[in-house]
């Protein structure tokens, strides 16, 4: 039985780019620490969710853990209020919040420049103390890391089921929140919806008076001039990781939404010096705590944002330079595999440097020791075609992960008076 | 975001060929264009409904669009009716018909030699005088192309419930319509079979007598003896293709089946002159004016017969040969992408020339531009196994057009108070 070191770079698959002579960022990098691992590994690609789907960082990685997004999902406004040490309770709905720009009426800056936490808790700050309750709905607004934040609403019949005001693209003006046509109490929907509607208005008129953003504007920064939500998301009651898969597990991770993903499934979090969520992340201390916990833990998920930073902002030559640094600094990782350790090595999703956006390319990803030597010699994109996992879905990770630690069960047998969870994804 | 021209040549895919050096027609084929947008793009396999299964042309259809066969088919037979401007009303079931030849009591020849319109129309209107009602419903029989035709029947209660009498094979007699064993309305379906299989037994009488079977009979040809029905359809309330995946769509083509599915998703269809459905149809002008109507639609669908046509009737010299005039013509696309334009290229299933019959094996996929370049160089059944795209099903085109035109919407985000259709399909 093999413990395992599970590493994600965040949205690491791309398409070709011109100024990279037509090859991917994975392509172009100099990786000889992750190439040798795939020529004595096994490789392939995965749909995270199903081929040409995009997937939200939330959905990815639970389909990576073997929960499937669709109907074991809180949502990602609790994941990421998790991540950021906060509970949510009953009565209770979170969301994921960007500190956004909007000139006239139409975002221009989904980010507000990437506004720095030290900036954006201001702000928060100023809003909690101009705005509390509304329609009898309690509202409460955390700046998290840099743009992102938290909105918690809460009180009596508060519904989950409404939709986002980021419209996730910039040039047209913030949606309004909507209760889903589906919902299952269509009145309570449509309350949490006209509140929430009430209250980002007046979020507005607080932002724009805001001596913050006067600031930032008389330096020529855009301004966090609105919040733009999404993802609500309930209290978490997901069965845990180790108790669906046997795998005593720590997450090494900066952003929010990892830890959150990890705190939900009852892993441990690890945390890390110099582990920012950014690009300046500090990667060899990540790998090296990595290392060391590997023997306290079965199973260790290590998650590096920057990648997905550089792909978000457009930046591929930014891109090829991190995929370098991670693999010089992963040669920490090359003789865990003598003791006993699976290394496995993918993205949560593909991220183009040329949209900005997550699109639904598979992601390259690596089996070391695989439980065959395929013969590819590198791996990204292109040479993963020819690997020897081929093409798989995000669903398939865990089983697979479980197989190459030599820890799976036997389909059919009944050692536990228990369900088995594979049974749930033998038809992906 | 990309306008995509989506090209269906019928029954592309095939086996290996002892005439042609155990070659596909597709690998014997010279196709310069076509390899070159192989070359430059991306290629794979798409098992239409799943591996092994040989697929009906209105389920593939369906499939690729994005409409779950197994659910969503109103029948092929409304669809063909459909296609022919003819919508079916409520207590209105339709049928697929073949005029089809029968020598004692096995049919020998399932399109009675390709009967032409000029006589299987005559045929349909005897019919029609000599048979109207019967146990209460009423039939009408319609000739749309060569041998190919529709039966209505109309009346209170009418069940779509009913078996084939087409058996898909020569050899052997034509079935009996029975009712199906799990029809929700046993007495409905007991009672419309009933009636069908009175109304063939006559309309075998007035055909046999007919002066237009003498006459082919005289001049060596199969008469049209006999009529196989198919597919019991009715009437169509799918939601519309621009209403599920945002194309403002356009259909080019020359078969009722093709136009019916079209018309049943809403897709406009253009006439197009020389677009006949059969081998000697004009691609030249199909491809011409879907070059022109692109710049209006967001989503041009170009379907040609002419491939399964050769392959039906175990030509593949022919296959070869269309191939290649395809090939020549489809020239006139190949600056399209410049204007951003994705070009889809595929067939809806195999058909083998060998045995005459839709087959299960997969068949090659083309995107180009493709999100990513995989190398390969040629668009054939063979060379498709190391493509880019890997193995894909029928309902994950739309996923992967979508993703590729840059039109993808992230899994989880809630921008509509709608439920999104990949959600149905993202376990496949």
């Amino acid at each position: 039985m093999k413990r395992v070191v599970f590493i994600i770079l965040d949205g690491l698959g791309d398409r070709p780019i011109a100024d990279l002579g037509y090859k991917t960022p994975l392509q172009a990098a100099f990786k000889p620490n992750i190439d040798k691992l795939a020529s004595k590994g096994m490789i392939g690609l995965v749909h995270p969710i199903s081929p040409g789907v995009p997937p939200g960082s939330d959905s990815a990685h639970l389909a990576y853990f073997g929960y499937d997004p669709n109907t074991e999902n809180p949502g990602r406004g609790s994941l990421e209020a998790l991540g950021y040490g906060i509970k949510i309770g009953d009565d209770t709905i979170a969301f994921r919040v960007n500190f956004a720009t909007l000139s006239g009426d139409v975002i221009i800056d989904r980010r507000a420049g990437r506004i720095e936490s030290e900036y954006a808790s201001q702000l928060a700050d100023e809003v909690n103390r101009e705005i509390g309750r509304i329609d009898g709905f309690d509202f409460k607004l955390i700046n998290t890391l840099d743009h992102r934040g938290i909105l918690i609403v809460s009180g009596l019949n508060v519904s989950r089921e409404v939709t986002d005001t980021d419209p996730h693209i910039i040039g047209v003006p913030p949606l309004k929140c909507m209760p889903l046509e589906k919902a299952s109490n269509p009145d309570n929907a449509k309350r949490t919806a006209n509140a929430i509607n009430r209250y980002l208005r007046r979020v507005r008129d607080v932002l724009c008076k805001s001596e913050v953003n006067k600031q930032r504007m008389a330096e020529g920064k855009p301004p966090a001039n609105v919040i733009l939500i999404r993802g609500a998301g309930v209290k978490s009651s997901l069965e845990s990781f180790n108790d669906r898969w046997g795998f005593k597990a720590a997450c090494i991770a900066g952003g929010p939404l990892y830890k959150g993903v990890a705190a939900a499934l009852g892993m441990d979090i690890v945390n890390v010096p110099g582990a920012t969520g950014r690009v300046d992340s500090d990667f060899n201390s990540k790998f090296r705590y990595a290392a060391r916990i590997v023997r306290e833990y079965d199973f260790v998920f290590i998650h590096i944002k920057a990648t997905d930073i550089a792909s978000h902002d457009r930046k591929p030559s930014l891109k090829v330079k991190l995929i370098e640094k991670i693999d010089h600094e992963m040669e920490i990782l090359s003789n865990l595999s003598s003791e006993g350790v699976l290394i496995v090595l993918t993205g949560d999703h593909s991220t183009s440097c040329i949209t900005g956006m997550h699109t639904g390319d598979p992601v390259p990803i690596l089996f070391y020791d695989g439980v065959r030597i395929d013969g590819v010699k590198r791996f990204d994109e292109i040479s993963a075609v020819a690997g020897g996992l081929g093409f798989i879905r995000g669903l398939n990770i865990m089983p697979l992960v479980l197989n190459a630690a030599d820890r799976a069960e036997e389909f059919g047998i009944k050692t536990s008076s228990k369900p088995r969870m594979y049974r749930m994804h033998y038809n992906r």
